[in-house]
């Protein structure tokens, strides 16, 4: 008898994940982060009281925030305002200071494009090629501030730079790319074997995108400190229509923090950082991230808003400057305020692009949880139809 | 046997309520408003025949209308104005009235910002702090004209304030935020305790929002006579926006009207009113709120649309004028009518502004119930793919 | 064990059907012709093959088309040009064309209304009385021109008006309301008892809107010929928007095909006719609105549009001019082309304005069907996500 | 017991696919391509390493592209441009290369003629008889080019020129309607007998648009190489307006390649091609309707925005010249680069418009699939809410 309920039961369990889109296709339905809303309930507490800080390996951050790769987003000096700032800045070791001595008339001219010739002047000025010793002068001036060292490399380019990367000196190893597996084949070259690189490097490994349950459990095996969820950053409607990938933010966190939650019993205990990466436009999906299970959030527009950003109010990714598939726009994200008050504010508008940290205190205060980790197990709803 | 059917009813039942977001993330389907509506079936009545009468404690109202304690619905001429058509108008004790002599000039100029620089102005105009002796002033004014008294302050600052409240004197005590819990846990001061104070008041107490059932029922045992259903009155997608929190009004008073049941049975018989608050746009989402299970509704925008609207054609809430974090916008709703003509037509467009309780006697009529608490009985549809 | 089989199946069943908006409130899930569509399978035919026609007791049409009630639609000009085409007119015997001797420079008038204020305009020429003599002088008019005569009263003014109508002598007598039931109750004036009143009738009665199965049973239960299915004809949204009524109508007609069915068991084989009514303003939605199972459709709009409609590119229904609470607009749909191309085509737009008929007989070839009936049982696809 | 699960399962099942649109009326749930994403997993691959070809009975194409049979797409000129390219481009031979002899300047008009006048004056210029003389010399011009030679008829058309089309000499024959069954029925003539038909033809017949399983099924037993999935082409919304009839193509396609699993198993293995036709406005479309289950896809829009284009950046299919009803558009796609850029990049935009056969091998490298058969069971999702 107990056998038909769990029968009964895994049906239905299954049903409510996949539906048949056609005979003999199935797809499992998928949630935005604009799909759900946290439900506050019986408790509630004072916004000062929570804690917002995080942790990943030994390295600790008073807020649970990590600016992009992207050249609109972290340079050095920008990297070194989020670290002072109590956040982390990656930068990215194939963006144009690494390309070039001095990007700054160039990130002007980026800027300055009219927006229909944009990704084709990026193409050409991404074409040249990245220079090692620029590797080591960038993250030298990082670390000469004092702050969190963190670098980005595509998994391509891993093999050819990474001990560049690691005598110049990282705290914290990046490798991010559109779609990333801890198994690559290859026919003509030996790819990267993540799990043998991981094992081998002494600095600690964050590594994605990945967005399913196999894919980051897999990636979490290679021994990564943390996996970054999401494919194309905030290029998600780019990728979708060129590529037909796409894997919604809210299901995608919360399927990668189960298999975190796997892995970390199969593992005897490590625990990986699972970090939502892109397609975060306003404080209200940075809380909703955390809420459905991640534990630090890498955000690309928000911070491209800040009057210190490199990208001058504009925001591009590394899709956007592929050669041949450009699967991303130069888009424009206005300036809204200093780095300091994007993320605590004070706010003058009630748009969700000033005061992340606030708008996470008051998220957590509302919903009684005293920690980001508590957070993850706050309440939530699916509405269905908009709004 | 039963129990297998009891056990396969009881899954049926949470899947037409929780679904799975993500592996290890459930959340439950809320709906909007707007996602349902009311459906006539085989006995009608004239409109002329209906009850629109409401109680709360020993006050009885002609319209289950309550004036929401916003800037820009209720001052002390419009809370007598509303009293004397048969509604409640609350006004808010931390409003511009109680923390300036004269704040017409200050309406005024707030009504003429241009929209971008009206949240900050708003910031700093809602700096100047609240004066006990205005709370005093207002709330006698309203007192003298012969109507119901009643007033609103914040949890925050309930326990500053009450006391010249009291002395001042009022019918029903108002006490509302954007998340109101039982259980508020501070660090650094002893936070209000709800069933305490509410316990020692000789006045009945209104309290909210709160937008499901555990919050709710809560609210209820401490004794309030009536929980406000709802999270940032019109300011619905903003809070979204910058916080992440959102409770669907549909399902939300749903919800809260089963809270009502519930603790009916448990306390031997208490009836707790429960008021839908905000996100009421337009005549037929009031109706349909009713229709949901509330007893009264509290109008914002609305009422803001009258002739008499201190607002001047705009409105703004509490969330509007957060120091640090804004979850609301100054709107330009526009002026339609009268109070009265609001209220009771005759209308000249079909959009739903004017003649909020024509609509709602012509809804009952077609359903072919007598008052409002059999309304909440109708038989509404859901539409899940608009219009 | 096949009660199980029959209990869960049951439960299933209702699952698809209902679903908790929120605690102890149910609602069911409705589509709206929008949300459907037809799909075509193993059979074909030529669209010359297949037959539209249509009767109702012993009148028989070309075509399953009724010009709708209203002034903007079928004048006794128009009325007679439809009989003529093979379909049916109803004159709306509360319109212009029974309070004025001349409504012709009134049509004009409204037709040049600025949009603002075309509805309290309207409410002021609809203050007119209906006159007796000329509800006489049009039908005579109608029946003059050897078509079949209908013409439609509102259940309000149906006991005053009726026996002028049928002296002046109908072929078909339409009660058409936004809401009709079969049991209003009313406190201080005895009701039309709708069975009654039908029983002692010697014409056919088409009555409605109703837009369930209960509320139609009940109407076809008092002896009705046909039943409208709808609440406020084109004027939907603003229904919705103003008292919070809304039955989408792929739902709301398949629920009163139903009703059919059962009603004709119980009766012993008495058919009633389900006519869609409003809300299909293009030839896709006519042929879905009869593959949902209506046998006729009552057309407002589409037919509002012909170079002779009386209202001159511009449509209004009776809940337009409601003197208290407007529950629709005068909108403007433009002119296409002669009441004939309307029906017959040709057309030389895509846009499902012109050839209703054909568009018709084209979907019937399309899925193999040779008449309406049989098109009833056509089948259709639920098209959740839009396009 | 197993009878139990297996019944509750076959209920399920359906649930998932049938839903109740009203008593009596079920209708089955459709998704688009819009509707579902690609979602990789733990493995990926290099973009140079997988294989894009496809073939159909002794063709092979490096590609698996059919350049749509409409006059805004192919000519005998682009015909052979796209064989060269590896695709396959099919000649409409009812279209204005076999109507007149130098077609260029009606090209040219229509593409100039304002949109409100567009229809009916295609409807004039497609009212020319087609010629016999005609189809055999644009034949035998793309013939002698030594590319693929494919043509198109109607199903109305193939009895009367199918044998000016053999003697001229094709490899494929395409016959290609907006509903296409294997059993049409006629009163006053002898329909084409499509299974005796391709019997007797020595040439491969392609055949549609089919949108469900058991349309496609009776297709395959006629013994056609490939079926065409989907109806109206580019012109679904015209077409669900027009007639109501519409079937969302990934549903449509998952249901036609479940028909060729079925029907290989039937016929002792027999694989027939699954070609989706229209509505792939996108590369991501494109590559998505892959990984339903197409084996190739039949490109309009797509290639309408070559530079050689014969449609000058406008362009519209047989439904649109529809003598009484047009069901489709003559629509501005503009001009966006060659027809090998648009197929093989580079790409300087993300807008899913140039690069096809680059974004399909980057969507099979991130799952990691070598060829199409094997991408077709690439996992998706379905997003419900939009993104």
């Amino acid at each position: 008898m107990s056998r038909i309920l769990s029968r009964v039961g895994i049906s239905l369990e299954a049903m409510s994940q996949e539906i048949e889109i056609g005979l003999g296709k199935k797809g499992r339905l998928a949630y935005s982060l604009d799909d759900v809303a946290i439900v506050p309930s019986r408790r509630t507490r004072d916004p000062e009281d929570v804690s917002t800080s995080w942790q990943v390996d030994a390295y600790e951050f008073d807020v649970p925030v990590i600016g992009a790769p992207m050249d609109s987003v972290t340079s050095p000096a920008t990297a070194i305002a989020m670290g002072r700032l109590g956040a982390l800045g990656v930068l990215d070791l194939e963006g144009l200071w690494t390309r070039y001595e001095d990007p700054e008339p160039l990130l002007a001219e980026i800027a300055d494009l009219p927006a229909d010739q944009a990704t084709e002047r990026i193409q050409q000025i991404y074409a040249e090629p990245v220079k090692p010793e620029l590797i080591t002068e960038r993250l030298h001036e990082i670390r000469d501030a004092g702050v969190t060292v963190a670098g980005a490399l595509s998994p391509q380019r891993t093999q050819q730079f990474y001990s560049t990367v690691l005598e110049a000196g990282v705290d914290l190893f990046v490798i991010r790319g559109t779609v990333v597996s801890a198994e690559h084949v290859s026919q003509d070259h030996e790819p990267l074997n993540l799990k043998k690189f991981i094992y081998d490097l002494d600095v600690p490994v964050i590594v994605g995108g990945a967005a399913n349950y196999t894919a980051a459990l897999h990636l979490m095996r290679t021994g990564a400190a943390g996996v970054l969820v999401g494919f194309g950053g905030g290029a998600v409607a780019a990728t979708r229509k060129t590529i037909g990938v796409h894997a919604p933010m809210a299901t995608a966190i919360a399927d990668v923090a189960e298999a975190r939650r796997d892995y970390m019993d199969e593992s005897g205990g490590r625990y990986v950082q699972v970090i939502a990466d892109g397609g975060m436009g306003d404080s209200g999906s940075f809380v909703k991230a955390l809420a459905m299970g991640a534990d630090a959030v890498m955000l690309g527009a928000p911070l491209a808003r800040a009057t210190e950003a490199p990208g001058h109010g504009k925001h591009w990714g590394a899709e956007a400057r592929h050669q041949t598939l450009p699967r991303g726009y130069r888009t424009d994200v206005g300036t809204v305020g200093a780095l300091k008050q994007i993320l605590f504010g004070p706010s003058h508008q009630a748009d969700g692009q000033v005061n992340y940290i606030g708008a996470l205190r008051r998220a957590m205060a509302s919903t009684g949880y005293v920690d980001v980790k508590n957070f993850q197990r706050c309440n939530v709803v699916v509405t269905p139809y908009g709004r």
